[in-house]
């Protein structure tokens, strides 16, 4: 299973202490972690997966490997800035967003375009967006909503 | 100038005489419009373009200009499904949404992202968004905000 | 009738002369030239079909629509950099390649694959690629394949 | 290291067999295989990684982590179709191409455009591609290969 963790690059230290939760229960149940690959949330949440022995993917904006956050294990080295947002969304069973500004709200947009369960915490209230108090709560949610039959929606 | 118009590909009748009208004043004020080139909002507004003397690109998600609706006049053939909602949005000097769902979230989030100027007419109510209430105020509102310095921004 | 041109953005004087004429001729035959919209061959072709009342889109690499050569009317920005050579190959009814280095191949191999006519003048000699002499030869060639039933080929 | 292995989706015995190889000593040597994911030798090059305790990632085109072959660990989904051929490349930190028809040139044109090292077994033959004889020298001169500086080149 491959739960997405979603948010912005810079974050306060509370959102920061979340994503570490998330990624770190993520680890524990021996999903794979994948991010956007940069600071703030994506490497919060990669550190705690890492520091749990889970396994870490980066799908990057930018041109070059050496982008990656230190926690990464796989970067994906996409060179299409946030054209890369789609393919992050895409690569996922279910998606936890922590806090993010615009950038996440295209991926939250996205995902729910896509019927990618997706599960929010201290993040945009957006109709379909499932609300989570807390790093537990959330990828608890994630796993249930993996039972769900998955379904392919295109550009129409 | 290049303006955008986005919205969902099925709309009701009054989001389609809205689409109607940002068209025919985007052509009226010698703008190009670009638009995602399918239906609904996309093919009103391109409507109101063409009837007006416009010019029409459509920045297409599938594999075929054929799938361009019939007021296109440059059809731009990405394959890359959503993917191609980035290109819509960066492609514009101002973009006016009227309705939309999921997927014009996302462009609405990347339009904010990039501070690609971004009215919009019944849809979201985001912060940032500039709300207007019918389609001349949207337009005039567009090119307002044309005047104002462009910024390139990165994903970092 | 969308024609395509690609090549490289540095050239010498013979290609670049040939890229003008290109289209010129494109422009005389009153079919829309789309280009990556850069400089070398790019720009000439772009120049040649507006000194000769064409309409030009360009499909640009980068962030911005000024980096289009002056010869552009409509910059696609994508932000995707090598990414979009893609767009520009499925975006055209037949390509034209003059000169052309690792970028060129890549969008001569791009329309091999998706079967669309690929007209090649001091180019690279594939297999596929229909080998011109000259500007004129090479336009000719590209509205008798135009004629052609056209067909999606999707990744497989 | 990530080294990446291109080739059609559909080949004869003895590409396939070169393909297994290649998957194999990638594998043995520790390096995680990067590849489209579909079948043929992108199949083969992920079995014989998988038989070998190796780690397998597929850039797939489509919509789907069901079209991956069944030797790939890591499905990541474009929905791009061709468009994920450039983020393939981009992700390697070399590639070794087996066979491969119109697709495989559009990767080893981007690969030589990009300044990654890129051996060929069976395949095009173009000026930069390092020919190798069989799979053992592939992935060698691929591991030599790595040793020089990695250079980043923009799209101009």
């Amino acid at each position: 299973m491959r739960i997405g963790v979603i948010g912005a690059s810079r974050c306060n230290k509370k959102i920061a202490r979340i994503a570490y939760q998330v990624g770190k229960e993520i680890a524990k149940r021996k999903a794979i972690l994948i991010c956007g690959g940069l600071g703030g949330v994506m490497e919060e949440a990669a550190r705690g997966a890492k520091e749990n022995k889970g396994l870490t993917i980066g799908i990057l904006p930018g041109f070059s490997s050496s982008d990656a956050n230190s926690y990464i294990d796989i970067p994906i080295v996409t060179g299409m800035d946030h054209g890369r947002n789609i393919i992050v969304v895409r690569s996922c069973d279910a998606i936890i967003a922590v806090g993010g500004r615009e950038g996440t709200l295209s991926e939250i947009a996205f995902a729910l375009k896509l019927r990618i369960p997706l599960i929010g915490i201290e993040t945009w209230e957006i109709e379909g967006v499932i609300k989570a108090d807390d790093a537990q709560a959330a990828v608890s949610h994630a796993f249930q909503a993996l039972k769900r039959e998955k379904k392919i929606v295109r550009c129409t």
